[in-house]
């Protein structure tokens, strides 16, 4: 079991916790009789979507019980149609009332991510240019999370703090100069690691291009200023966006030229898909 | 240390590790020096709020590297404007720079979600009507959400399904019937635990109603439905109503004369007050 | 997996690093071959009782070694008569042996709580009256001992300090008055949740009785105050009695009429019914 | 820290959250201030005793609220009076009314013991004879049990299966005989480990004395029978007896001049002291 | 399962989460297709040796991919030639691939320290002497170390600090004298726990020998004093030597008649034995 | 608190679990006052040395007795000469007798792994050479070990299989071929991670070479072949060879102007630098 699995593990025994101590759902314990089995739906409402989640939703029911089935009818990144069955779970009736809730409450995240990011790719297909999500995630739900970017249709940034140097304003200044704080990383970057530098402005962008970076995160720039650093950059390296960008700018970004664009709201505030569990 | 306590430890340790792991913040730890100390902000951007969130954000810095100072210029529960200084944070450059995204992340939520609660209350607080969460929280947050939306002036809801009788569709549909369900309820329901009963029609009120129960829910219910459904009720027991409900129509709902309303929306998609940690 | 349920594997793992660290059962693991299984019998020796804590047996047995099969000759809550198998327990011989003491301590434990709350049933069972256990529990071992408790005939008091209010005298004695108790529990209880008050005097009582509460614990009354008592309440709310009973005056004191007596002894001070592991 | 602590701690969680999860000690924090503090008082109610637990006691104060501070009037191994204050505890009101109950369920089992076993050694403290408890303690609270025999004036046995061979019956019988099985431990036991027989029979005894071992256990020997155990054994190893002895025939035992007694009742079914929490 | 296995399982856990945290073996993930099965063997290089630590290797399969399977060509304690398949290992290549390295390193350790205790074992075979390790092993790896010990011919000194009584220098220089020392160990030594004393001249060793204590640690005693100690101690207890041995001067030591010979080299610097994992 | 800082605590729990359960040092708890302080030093034996590890000796104090004080006479990296004080403890006495073999086996290893990796230092300090560790170390003391490799004046590898992507003969071989292995990293690597690629022939340079690459490992290159690839190579990635490299032939290695050299057996097999911890 990989790592990130034996953490969403220990999140789902928090979060099973949460909802259960100390005595279990004793609404469903005292209304439904212990044997009684059950197959329930998790149904669409009045919105398509992209699937997403579903090794997640598998887990959590793994881990609560382990005789419950459960069947997909769409693989993560399908696009699902509204009203309309998007699995099927069967097993011990109480042990699916018990965890409905939670069940609900990862999938929806899931599912409201991948759908709002397969609307960001739409806007930008016709370019070379990716889509990336932040690290504005949930505390404890980065992989389901990222994992739902990926199955909209972007790539994934570095996963966190540890697996990518990534030099920010906050550093610049407490470093005294961002000359400085390049020196330091070039010099000391963990070996197999890549080094990626954010400017604010194209003096900035300048400053970092006298040395070899591997990436240039350009932050809050125009659209005009985006053109001037594709020139200036000139290849030398991998170029991102990020700032204020939203569903009406993306496209015109996208087309400059870059190869990445980032957005936090991808994982922040993506809109909510309804989802419900049902009995047919 | 309370239960709770404990829990959300553990969900630090989580959310930190899936931060951090191997290595911590390796760009800081390159850059900055290693006893560097700093002072810190936390800043509203363009959008004023409700305070919330205080509690986790100190327990975060001392789980971290209880040399971190924290003052807040705002209590829970009370407003800031736009552009304002919210938190002062100060200590080892290092440490407040590595849990800078995580302490933001958590913030972020607490304040949007007091400060989404806060505009339904502004809707309704003319009458005695009181407005409830439901359990579409974040996996591991609960508690942190719980009390934003205190924070923002609502009440909370049963902590979970442990604590507090609710019969749901569900319930009623395995059980085979609402009087069968409410019966059984009724004879097994934990000592000093009280029962809530969901119903979607007046049909099914009426037959709820030939019980000794403590709460109705009424769900997706018409105006004029639970204007009936109150006469119906005549006191016999508390009114809550929930299904459908948002800032247009919660005032038409509230002046029914129902006790409370409960919002999924609060917790689920509250909209994001920006905020950033910056050096001034 | 139920909250209580990993609690209770939580102490199983302490319960058994507690008897075998640092390396096992080193007698059996010289003596006793390591493919050896073998077929063994809890049985009574010089005592009936009733059956309780299977639930937990299996546990252990399934914690320590899956390939362990185990038979209840009774079902918990039923009568089982001196010197009979209760239990039978097959598989690898030493694990048997391994988990001997740690099964038998669990057991018995069990067993005696239940037995003795029979006895008290039986004494009161002509009335509507029923009873109820205490928190006087080991700690750890609280739902166990609230099985037996119910196994034994009785009712189950709130499981814990969250799951109802309960005001006491040193809550009254902190708040300044009883009337100051009472409104700010009425004013804050958690939704669904319930509010018993107890009192130590027919004044008192008659302070509560002005409030609107849900359960009158009425601690330490003779017989004759809980006359007065009884027709001070007049229905207004659910009586429970405590302080000072036992198998002598129980019956009287159900004959009065009260819904609950709560005793202390039931899980504190069980008479021990003697059982053991043996070949035949 | 000690391994046993670190059990203790984990054990002080699990009791705590049974106590508390998930929401604490709600009437507590509803009707106590959050910042008033208290002094309180553990006294003894009808019965003199031996002190005991106040290790176990101070853990759990400074586990669940470090602001507590705690003073003993009495030492463990110390004897007190009836009606008398044992413990004074100051801090927070809140701290202390929540964790009453789980500090007095510990203590009460800790005195409970050391003063049973005080009484059994008044019986033979004439004799060299020494007292022993078994293995049928509490499970998870073996230390509390074990240093409250200690502080009643007995010694302890082994601590637990890894530290200590000690052959029993179904040793023997799933060995085959008596004599392999005491060959396979002579041959085998750990180093620096010593080993002990228990035999039910003279037969058996004589079968055993044909081996160097440390100890013999002459379980549920007649007075007649131990007499004639000493004289076989002839000074060659230590002997201990166990098995329906009681505090009416523990003096005529103690007093063949056998080295040890142990007593599965000092554990199990010790008389309860009755003590509480009170304000004065 | 046993403390120790439970342990062990923590530690793969610790070094599982050390070697992927936190996305995994990325190389592998992105190279290997997802369900690919494949055989692999681990084999031996230039050396021979005794095989070790299968026990502990089986656990890390079953630890990290239950459907792992996994053949062994010798059992542990038997010889291996050079350039030989030890272990066949299938199942799903991305699994084999992820835990290749752990797996190597566990298990040429054990390989390595069993193979060089038989070389010294090959050195006194001719003799009654045993040879003991130390508690210089690997911290987390005890049991594997001493296990590979008993693979290789010897035996096993005390498990632990808690699983016998060895009085050292240390222990000698703060009690003040060695006669204080041994009388307070003799006094309170743990029921069916034995004493073993270090000494380290004739001097110390008379003063020992005035006590009935169970081994005598003979620490850097010249060839000759170990005779004179012999002598002195004449059958009185057991002999164990420890200091300064080696491959060239362990057999006239083991020559003179002492029954045990303590080398820490045996966990602390094997010999290195090659192994790798191949395909075929 | 960093994560592995956090592991490391955990594996800390488990080695003093394992030499300490269940109840820890028995012999210093019976001999030693309880309140006896002392002041002990670690000393250096025969040989000199470099200075590792402190910061995991300092923890592992505070995490069993916040109260032991302990002063550096060297910081890390630093040389130290034979027979020397190196650090100076000081406490309870019982607390430093219990830790003193974790302490020593934790110490030794850092200062063997940091004297060892000086002494190839020294002979390549010529040139512009790296010297680099492998994933051979002691499963649970990673970063104790890597720290120790950078104090004898090398640098760091990827810390585990989830930072860095290097492609291995067993990925080829799966994949199919070296080109398919290598296409599939460039299209899949994480964000901000490097590519390594293993090659152990000049055939397979020269595919590899096709392709943007970051690193190229020679692995059991000839002298003379290594000199042909660093022509093929031509500067367009950086070079690290591994594969019997050892003190006779590193010289030579170096001097062929590759960038790093990879060595297993600098935590592998260090000889041991003999430490001890002496009153004085």
């Amino acid at each position: 079991m990989n790592n990130w699995e034996a953490n969403f593990g220990d999140l789902l025994r928090l979060a099973l916790a949460e909802d259960l101590e100390p005595l279990g759902d004793i609404t469903t314990n005292i209304i439904i009789p212990e044997n009684l089995t059950a197959r329930l739906f998790v149904q669409s409402r009045k919105q398509s979507g992209i699937m997403s989640g579903s090794f997640f939703i598998k887990k959590l029911c793994e881990f609560y019980d382990k005789e419950i089935s459960i069947n997909f009818s769409f693989k993560d990144g399908e696009n699902f149609p509204q009203e309309t069955k998007l699995i099927e779970i069967s097993g011990n009736a109480r042990s699916l009332l018990t965890i409905e809730r939670l069940l609900l409450n990862l999938l929806q995240r899931a599912i409201s991510i991948a759908t709002y990011t397969g609307e960001f790719i739409k806007k930008i297909k016709h370019t070379k240019c990716k889509i990336l999500e932040t690290r504005k995630t949930s505390p404890g739900l980065r992989m389901l999370e990222k994992r739902a970017v990926l199955d909209g249709g972007a790539s994934n940034h570095r996963y966190n703090l540890s697996t990518g140097i990534l030099i920010k304003d906050n550093h610049i200044a407490l470093a005294g100069s961002i000359e400085k704080a390049i020196e330091l990383a070039i010099k000391n970057s963990p070996y197999l690691t890549k080094i990626e530098v954010e400017v604010d402005s194209l003096e900035q962008l300048k400053q970092a291009l006298n040395f070899k970076i591997d990436v240039i995160l350009l932050d809050n720039f125009s659209i005009e200023n985006i053109y001037t650093a594709i020139k200036l950059i000139s290849n030398k390296c991998i170029i991102e966006v990020s700032g204020g960008i939203n569903m009406q700018n993306i496209k015109e970004i996208a087309e400059t030229g870059v190869d990445y664009i980032s957005l936090g709201c991808l994982t922040q505030s993506p809109p909510q898909i309804d989802i419900g569990l049902d009995f047919i």
